[in-house]
C-alpha cells in the first residue's frame, strides 16, 4: 500500500473551499483532514499556495474521430495526454453506431459493433480514465433493444442528432422513440439541436451564390435554428417524459429554451464550451482562409452571445462545461473545404486548454472559484453517473486531483500544446492559472513541466445513470 | 340599375356601430348614410332592431375534398348554400396539389392541375363567393415557380403541413423553400401545425396497445406537439424573413407560442375554430363510437384551454375564427374509423354554425360585438386580401351584408341544419342570435327561412396578397 | 342648413381605408359615400390626392397648468388654436384639484372647485372641442365621494401620481381607493407611474454631488423606477378589478410589463408621446444648458428604447399617443432650473406636431396608415368616451375631419410654430405630410395656411366612460 | 482534547453523500475518512444506517419577539432547546431597533441599542450558537451609519418592512438608501415583501364589512401585493446596485417574480417556510377560531401554491426555507384577535420542526437528501455568512452533527413537542425521519430522547457577510 499526503493547499471542490489535507492509499482518497492532523505518508506533495481540486471532466470528446472523409486528429493516445498536461482526468469519448451511408452493406451497423470499435482504439492507449457515450446513427426496433444493454455495461448515455441529414441525422419519430427507451432504460438523450434540414437548403443556396468562405458556415447555421431544435428536443422530452442534455449549445436563444423549460421544473440541461466563451464569429470571418481554424457546429457565434452563456453558466441553466474537442490540422485537413465551407472538417481541438480556460473566468469575474470545479468535474461526473467516484475530493473517491497554481500565468501556443494538431484556437492569448501537478488514481502523470505517465494508464469507466436529476 | 336600402339597423364593423342606413346599387354599397337620410330605393329592407353586418368570410372550408379514402359530404353547392345560412358570404376553400402517394406514375402533380380541379368542382355550384388557397403536397423546384403565377391570379396563399407524412407532410426545408418564396411573391403561408412524425409513433404505439377509441386520437395528438411544431413554423419563418399563418390552433401551449412571436412584433397570426372554443375533449370521450363526431385535427383540448383561447381572441394573440369545415356523415364515412381511431375521417362540419356561435360568444361576455365581426369578417378579409371588397360595409364595398337579430334563438340540430351531413356536433345546443337576411352583392339569397338564391351564383375571387402585416 | 361635400379622398380611418365622398350637413357626418355619388351641397372641398382623416384626439394636454411657480406657456386659447393648425380637434386637458401644499388653509380642495377652475379657465377661449380628466391630488372620503358626480357631468377619468411626493403624490392606499372607486363608478384610473419615493432620494443624492445639469433630470428618474411603478399599478387595478391607464410611458422595461399584463387579458393600457418616438437622452445631454429644453417626466430615455415603443405601438401593448403638451419657455421659465435640474419646469410643447410626426412613423414604415389614425384619433376617442362622436368618420359623428396631404414636406420650427413657446424640439426637422384643411364639427377652421375659426369654437364635451375595455 | 468519532453513517452535505467517518477533536471536524479508516478517539458513535447531516442553519427565528402587545411564547432558553430537539444548531434571530411609535420619546432606538436588549435576552441562556440580523424600524442618517459599525462586528443583514405602515415600515425611499448603504458595506438587506398600505385598505374594508374571522386574513394580504412587493423590493435593489433575500415567501406569483430576476443573473434570493410547503388557506378557514392558529404573515395559500414553491426549491429559485419562528399560545395570545381578525399576534410555532418536514420532502419525493440539506443548513450559511464553519462537515468545521435516522417514523403533537406553545400547527400528522443525536460544537446536546445540554452552551456567531453572490 502506497500513502500519499497532499498537504497545506486549498481543497475546492464545488461545495466546499477549506484549507486541508488529503491523505490518499493507492488509488484512492482515504482522509480529507484538517492541515497538519499528522497522517503519515510516503509522500508528500506541498499544496501551500495552491488548489487542490478534483481532476477535470471532460464529457464530450471525439478523439480520432472519422468525419467528412477525414479523421480528428488527436488519438486516444495524443489526446488522453494532451487532457492531463490540462488537468483533465476523465474523458467521456463517443462510441458510434456505422450509418448505413457510411457501409458497403448499405445497412447501419450495431451499436455492439461501434462501441467495441471504439474499445478496440482506446484500450491500452489512453493517459486518464475514459468511458464512453453512444452515437446512435440509426434508432430502430434492434439499436432500442441494444440501449437496454449498453446501460448495463456502462454505456448510459446515447447521443442523437438533429443535424447531419444522410450522415447521423434522426427524425422526430425516432428521437421521440430513443427518448421514450431513455425514461424506461434511465440511459440519458443528448442531443445535437440543429435544425440540420433547413440548414442545409441554406448551405446549398449559399454555395449556389458563391458564398464559400469560412464564415457562411455560421450564417447558414443560423441561431434561431439552433433555439428551434432545442425548443423541438425539450417538447419531444416532455411528451416522452425523460430528461434532455442539450451538447454544445452556443446561442443565447437556445439558452433561453434551456431557461424556460429548466423554470417549469424540467430536467433540461446543457452543456456549452469553452470556444464559445471566448471566441465569436470575428475569428470565423478571418482573412483569408483563416475562419477554416473555428469552424465547428454549433458555430461561433456573434460576441454579444458571451455574455448571454456565462450568465447561463451563472444562473445554472447552463450545467456543463465540455470541450466537443475533435482536431483538424489546418493543413491537410481544414484545407479541404477550401472554396467550400460545407467542406471543411467541423471541430476545433480543446481538451488541454478547457480547465484553463475556464479558470480564466474565475480570473475575470465571471464565475466562483466553487462554480469552477462544478461546471468542470463535479456536475459532469454527476450527468453521467461518475460520481462520486470522479468529480470530488472525498473519502472513497478516485483520487484524480490536480494540484493548481492560481497566479502563474502561461501564453497559448500551438507550438507549446501537446494536442496532436498544428495550430491553436488561442494562439498567443495569455491566461493567468496553470496546472502544477496531476495525480491520476493516486499516481502522478503530470508534474513540474514533466509527463510521468505512460499510455494505458487509463481505464475505461462503467458508468451509472444520470445522478443529476430533480 | 337596382337600388337596395337596408334601413334602422345598427350597422356594425370591426370599427364602428353607428345607427345607419346602408344604401346599395346593384352588387356595392355606394353609401352609408344618416338613419332617414332619405336615399331612394327600389327595395327597402327594414331592419330597425337588427344589427347590420358585413357577411361571414370563412378562410378554412374544404368543400368534397377527398380525404383518406372518402369525400367530405357536403359540395361545392350544399356547403356555400350552407353557409349562407348561417351568413357567411364567402368562403375561401383549399384546392390540392396531388401528393405523390396518390398518383399512379408516383409523382406530385401540379399546382396548376390542383387548381384547375377545384375550379371545375366549384365553378357554377357555389351560391356565394368563393376563393382558393392552394395546398402544397410538394414543394420542389417546379411548383416553387408556380407560386409565383398563383399568387399573379389571386391565389395567394399556400398551405403547407407538418402532419400526415406520406400524404401532405413537407419537411422542414421544404417548408424554409416555400416561406422564402412566401416572402418573395408576397404568397401567405399557411400552416397546418403539428409534428406529424411524432404523432405517427404515438399512434402506432397506441394502437399496438389496443386503444383504438376516437379519445385516443385527442391523446396522441399531444399538445405540447402542436405547440412544438407552432414554434419550429414560427422560427422558419423568421429566418426567411416571411409572415406565417397558423391554422385550426387548439392548444392552449401552442397559442403562447404565438404570444411570444407576436409580443416580439414578429408576424405571425393565427385561427382558432369554433369547436375549440365550444367542444372538448369529453365530446371525444363521449361513449360508444359517438367521439367519432368530434374527431378532427389538430384534436379537442381539455376543457381548461377554452378560456386561453378565448383571451387570444380578446388579445388578438388569435387573430381569426374559421371552421375548417369538412365535414363526414357518422354512418358510412366516420365509422371506417371502428376498431382504429386512425382511420376515422378528420373533420367536422360548421361552415354552417360560426357566425351564431361567435355571436354567443358575444352574449356570454367573452368578445365584443365589434370584435364579433373582425375575427369573423375583416380580419379574414384583410388576412386573405379581399379587403375592402369583402369583411367591411363602405362605399365600394361588395354588398354582402347580413340583417342578423340579437334576440331571436335557436336550438341546433342536425335536422334542421343544411350542411349535407348526418349529425349536429352542437345537436340540442340552444343559442341566441340568428341570421335574417342575407345578400350576396346586392341580392337576397335568404330571407325569412326561405333560401331564395341558386347555384352558380358565387364568383371566383381573385384575392390581392396579405394586408394585415404590420 | 348647411351642406359641405368633401370629395374625392381617400378616407382613413382606424379600420378603412375607402377612395369615398364625405357629406356633412351642419356639424354632424350624414353620408359616406361612393366617388361622384351626386349627393349636393352648398360647399365642396376637393380632397383629390388628400387623405381624409377623423381630426385628432390628444388626449393628454396641460394648457395653462401652474406647475413649479410657473405655468405652461400656451393657454387654452393659443394652445387649442396650435391644436386646430396641427391637425387636432378635441383635447383631453386635466383640471387639478388643488393640493393641500399648495393652498393656504392646508386643506386639499375639492374636485369640485378644481374643476370649476378648469371650466373658467376654458370657457370661451378654446378653438376646439375639448373635455377634462380630473387630477386628483388628494384622495380622501370626500373627492372619492366626487368621483361618482365627476362621472356623471361627463369627467369620467381619473389622474394619479406615484411620483411628485408632497405635491400630486399619492400613496398605494390611496391608489387602491380610487382604483375600487372607478371600478364602481367606469371612471377610468390614469396613472403617472414612476417612483417619486425613490426618485426624490436619487435627485438629493445627485444634486449633493454637484450634478445639476440637465442631464440628471433622466439619470435620477430610473427607468428601472418606471416599470417599477408601472407593474405596482397594474397589480393594484388587478386587485381592484378594475382597468388602468398608463400615462406618458417612455421606457422599454415598462411596457414589457403594460405587455404581460395584456398577454394575460388584463384591461392595462398606455400611451407614449412623439417626443419618446423621436427624442433621447442624447437630446437631454445637449451641450450648456440646451438639454433643459427637453426636460419633461417621465424623461426622455436612451436612443434604443424608441424601438421598443414603436413595437408596442404595433403590437398595440400601446394603445395611443397623446403628447402630455405642458410648454415651458426656454427664456424666462426653464432657465429657473440653472444650476439645479430639479427646478426646472416639467414639460414639452407638442400640440401642434403630434399628426405630423406620427405620420412620419407612416411614411418610415414603422406603423400603417390605419394605425395612424387608430392612435391618434379613434382609440383614444374610445378610451375616453368620445365615440363615435370623435375619431371617425361615419354617419352621426362630429364633423372633425383633416383634410392631409400625405407628399407636402415641412420644416418645424419655432420660428413658424403656433404654440405660445419660444423653441420647438423639433427645429430644423423636416417631416413629410402637412395638414390642408381642418373642419371642426362641420365648420373650416384651417384652410391653405388660414386660421379661419376664433376662440370660443370649441365646446366643452361631457364624456362616456372607458369603451375600449376587452 | 476530547475525540469524538462519528463512525459507520451515510455523511450527507450539500455537495456529496458519501459512506465516511468523521473525526472531532473538541469543537471542531478535524477528519472526513474512509469508513474504519483507524482513527482513534475517546467516544465512538455509532451511525450505521443513519445520516450523518451537518446541524440546521434556521435563518428566520423571533425568540421572545414583542408583537402586538404580547410577546413570543418561546424564550431563547425554550426555543434555541426546541430547534436542538428538531436538529438545528444554529439560528439567526432578529434583533430590533425600537420604533419611534413604540417609545415615550416618540423617536426611533438606535441600531445598537436594539442588538444590546437583544444580546441581554439571549446571552447565556441558549442551547445552541446563535447570531443576529438587525431589524430596521427607522432607516435615517444615524441608523444607516450605525449598518457600517454592525457589519464589523458580525451583525451582516438588516431586514426592512414594506409592510407594517406605523410599525415596522420603510418607504421605498428609505428602503433605497438602505440598499445602497447595504451594496457599500455588504450588509445583506432582507425584505419582508407585502404592501402594507394597500394592505391596510383592505383590512379596514373587510372588518366595515363584517369580515373578521382568521380566514380573511388570508384574503386582505392579497397575493397580487405580495408579488407587487416583490418586484418592487428587487427593482430597488438592481437601482441601488445591491443583492436582495425575500424573506418568508408563500405566493406563486411572487416566486415568479424572483424567478424572472435570476434568469436576468440578478442576485435576487427568497426563502420559503415550511408552514407554506403543508399549509394552505384551509388550515386558515377551520371552523370557529381554529384559523387563528394559522395566522403568520405573508398568509399561507391555497393548496395548489404549495406545488409552485416546491418547484422553486428544486429549480433554485427558492434557495432557504427557515421557519419564521414566531410562536404564540392559543389561548391567551392568538385570542386577543378574537372578533378581529387584524387583533391575532401573526406568527406560528415552527423551529423544531423544520428538518424532519423537509426530510419528509425528501420521503415524497419534493427534493433530494442533499437538496434537503442544502436548503436547511448549507445555503442558510452561505448566504448569511457562517460558512465552512456551519453548515457543513468538513476540516475545520464546527463539529455541529445530526445523526439522522431516515426511517423512524414520528408523530408530531404539542403533547410531545419542546416548543413553549400550547398547539402544533401539525398535530396529529405522520412524518418518516428522526433525530437521533445532535452535536453542537462536539458535545452531545441531544441523544435517544435525553436533553444532554444546558442553557448556555450557545455562543454569539459574528458573521461574515454573504457568501452566496453570483
Amino acid at each position: 500500500m502506497s500513502r500519499t499526503l497532499i498537504s497545506g493547499g486549498l481543497v475546492v471542490t464545488a461545495a466546499d473551499e477549506v484549507l486541508a489535507d488529503v491523505l490518499i492509499e493507492d488509488e484512492k482518497v482515504v482522509a480529507v483532514t484538517a492541515p497538519g492532523f499528522g497522517a503519515t505518508a510516503d509522500t508528500v506533495i506541498d499544496a501551500t499556495g495552491m488548489y487542490v481540486v478534483p481532476g477535470g471532466v471532460d464529457a464530450h470528446t471525439h478523439m480520432q474521430m472519422p468525419f467528412g472523409g477525414t479523421t480528428a486528429a488527436d488519438t486516444f493516445e495524443t489526446g488522453t495526454r494532451a487532457a492531463a498536461w490540462g488537468g483533465t482526468t476523465t474523458i467521456v469519448d463517443f462510441a458510434i453506431q456505422q450509418a448505413a451511408a457510411s457501409r458497403e452493406d448499405g445497412r447501419a451497423g450495431s451499436l455492439r459493433e461501434g462501441l467495441d470499435t471504439w474499445h478496440a482504439k482506446a484500450d491500452g492507449n489512453c493517459a486518464i480514465d475514459y468511458a464512453f457515450h453512444m452515437i446512435m446513427a440509426d434508432v430502430n426496433e434492434s439499436s432500442l433493444k441494444e440501449m437496454e444493454a449498453l446501460v448495463g455495461e456502462g454505456v448510459t448515455s446515447f447521443k442523437l442528432f438533429m443535424a447531419y441529414p444522410g450522415v447521423f441525422y434522426s427524425d422526430d419519430g425516432r428521437i421521440l422513440r430513443a427518448l421514450q427507451k431513455g425514461a424506461e432504460t434511465g440511459g440519458l438523450v443528448m442531443m445535437h439541436a440543429e435544425n440540420g434540414i433547413a440548414i442545409d437548403v441554406l448551405v446549398e443556396q449559399a454555395l449556389a451564390k458563391g458564398h464559400t468562405d469560412p464564415r457562411y458556415h455560421g450564417e447558414v447555421r443560423h441561431q434561431l435554428l439552433e433555439a428551434e431544435a432545442t425548443h423541438r428536443a425539450i417538447k419531444l422530452a416532455q411528451v416522452a417524459g425523460a430528461p434532455i442534455y442539450i451538447v454544445h449549445l452556443s446561442a443565447a436563444q437556445a439558452l433561453a429554451e434551456v431557461t424556460r423549460a429548466r423554470d417549469e421544473g424540467f430536467n433540461a440541461f446543457a452543456e456549452t464550451c469553452p470556444q464559445y466563451l471566448f471566441l465569436s464569429t470575428d475569428d470565423l470571418a478571418r482573412p483569408g482562409f483563416e475562419g477554416a481554424k473555428y469552424v465547428c457546429s454549433t458555430p461561433l457565434r456573434p460576441k454579444e452571445h458571451q455574455a448571454a452563456l456565462w450568465r447561463g453558466l451563472r444562473t445554472d441553466d447552463l450545467s456543463v462545461v465540455s470541450t466537443d474537442h475533435c482536431p483538424f490540422c489546418f493543413k491537410g485537413q481544414k484545407d479541404m473545404g477550401l472554396g467550400d465551407f460545407s467542406k471543411i472538417p467541423n471541430g476545433l481541438p480543446g481538451v488541454e486548454t478547457r480547465m484553463d480556460l475556464l479558470h480564466q473566468g474565475v480570473v475575470e469575474g465571471h464565475i466562483s472559484r466553487r462554480r469552477w470545479i462544478e461546471i468542470a468535474s463535479a456536475t459532469p461526473a454527476r450527468m453521467f453517473g461518475l460520481y462520486p467516484r470522479k468529480g470530488t475530493i472525498a473519502p472513497g473517491s478516485d483520487a484524480d486531483i490536480v494540484v493548481y497554481d492560481p497566479t502563474a500565468t502561461q501564453v497559448h501556443s500551438a507550438s507549446t500544446h501537446h494536442m496532436a494538431v498544428d495550430y491553436s484556437c488561442y494562439e498567443g492569448r495569455e491566461t493567468t492559472g496553470k496546472v502544477r501537478t496531476v495525480l491520476s488514481r493516486g499516481r502522478v502523470i503530470v508534474d513540474g513541466g514533466q509527463y510521468r505517465g505512460s499510455a494505458g494508464d487509463g481505464q475505461f469507466l462503467r458508468r451509472d445513470t444520470c445522478q443529476y436529476l430533480r
